[in-house]
């Protein structure tokens, strides 16, 4: 099975979703992707459908955003 | 542990996210909350800080508000 991708952008709500995630999912079943600091990936996570972090992709490519860090477009 | 809560109103958005969580969490650690039929449970929900749905509530009590379904005054 496809891993979950827990995308943020270390903004202070992300990091309180990231910990919550993590606690429901469990930390082996998650990837991490940190667009602040790997801008290359924000272009994969915009074709996926991510519009806002924090955000989940699940393993059927559903997306989830949760809560409202920021726009995609405010981490470029 | 207490269970996460989902709630939850029915909406196309709703019932997207619910079949994502469930997959994601497990249905045996998730209790499915429907304010739209079970206007009771609002004033609970709003208590512990739920203002649009789906939201869920983890056990440690934090929420987590996914996309965009409703916000509560909506549903009432």
């Amino acid at each position: 099975m496809k891993k979950t991708i827990f995308y943020h952008a270390g903004c202070p709500v992300c990091v309180s979703a990231e910990h919550d995630v993590i606690q429901l999912i469990g930390s082996e079943n998650v990837d991490i992707v940190h667009l602040g600091e790997d801008k290359s990936e924000i272009e994969t996570a915009e074709k996926l459908g991510v519009v806002s972090v924090p955000a989940l992709v699940t393993p059927s490519q559903n997306v989830l955003h949760i809560n409202f860090g920021a726009s995609i477009d405010d981490i470029r």
